[in-house]
């Protein structure tokens, strides 16, 4: 009696248990998919790996109480450095902001706080003809939100940056580094 | 007369110029030796490369009129998001200043004017046993000269940094970061 009820057992648990695990495992070995990765109203979506960019220059914005950093993909680096404008299609440049906070230490000096937001620049002078060649896309707080509502949103970034239309609408500059 | 003027100048001449000539070929052919790379008091030399490394965070020093940028070599980047304490030998840190000034075209931000100096903490429990495990040199100005005067130099480093004596003397935290 006691084999048979776990025969049974066996045989009513065991597909399921194997239909589970194996689902488990198709959705494991599945790559992510489009819908996991935010994606800007303009379609385009957070790059990931810019932890990883060379510094272009740090910033500061009284005005936001936020400390800066500005990065760039290899493309923009030899870019800046060679001084090339406009620059070339593939160019990335990364600019992410922190709240600030004192140094709970060393009070003198100003660090970074709360993650605020990550903020993208990728040049392709084809595809984003309708945005002065660059694809703009900001992703807000730790959740990254992407931020915008609808295509022409991105039209707000070209605004602000149209001062700067001289060196290829772009704000920042490589900051001096010694011989 | 004349003749033999130009003729005596010219054999009078031609083989200090050639000399001169052949010692600065010479010299431009040589690798480039210990003895161009600054040096600090203590021995420690100038690294190069921290341009390319990764960055810990940016900052700013109102007291001195600096943004800075903290970057680390792989092995910091690591201990950091793994908060390793004591930091592993290897460790090297990187803090850049640079003075500052309102952007050109955006005054509301502020961004590097001139390069200040390159500061390293390099982590060797034995070898940097007498300045708490750490390696400390100051490069300074375009011309990265060594900062300090005799090997005690390295005390005030010390000195400076033992409010933080409980994060393995290290100012500096990880830039928080999204998910």
């Amino acid at each position: 009696m006691t084999d048979r009820r776990q025969f049974l057992k066996l045989v009513r648990w065991t597909p399921m248990r194997f239909t589970a695990g194996l689902v488990s495992t198709l959705l494991l070995a599945l790559p992510a998919t489009a819908a996991d990765v935010p994606t800007a109203p303009n379609g385009i979506q957070l790059i990931r790996g810019w932890e990883d960019w060379k510094v272009v220059a740090p910033s500061y914005r009284p005005d936001k109480d936020h400390v800066r950093v500005i990065l760039g993909n290899d493309k923009a680096i030899e870019a800046m450095k060679a001084g090339t404008r406009p620059f070339p299609d593939g160019t990335i440049l990364a600019k992410v902001a922190w709240t600030i906070r004192k140094h709970e230490s060393f009070p003198a000096a100003v660090e970074p706080d709360k993650f605020v937001q990550v903020e993208f620049m990728i040049k392709d002078a084809k595809k984003y003809a309708d945005t002065v060649g660059w694809g703009f896309a900001r992703f807000v707080g730790p959740t990254l939100k992407p931020y915008g509502e609808g295509k022409s949103f991105a039209q707000e970034c070209v605004g602000c940056h149209v001062p700067v239309a001289a060196n290829d609408f772009v704000f920042t500059s490589l900051a001096p580094r010694p011989r």
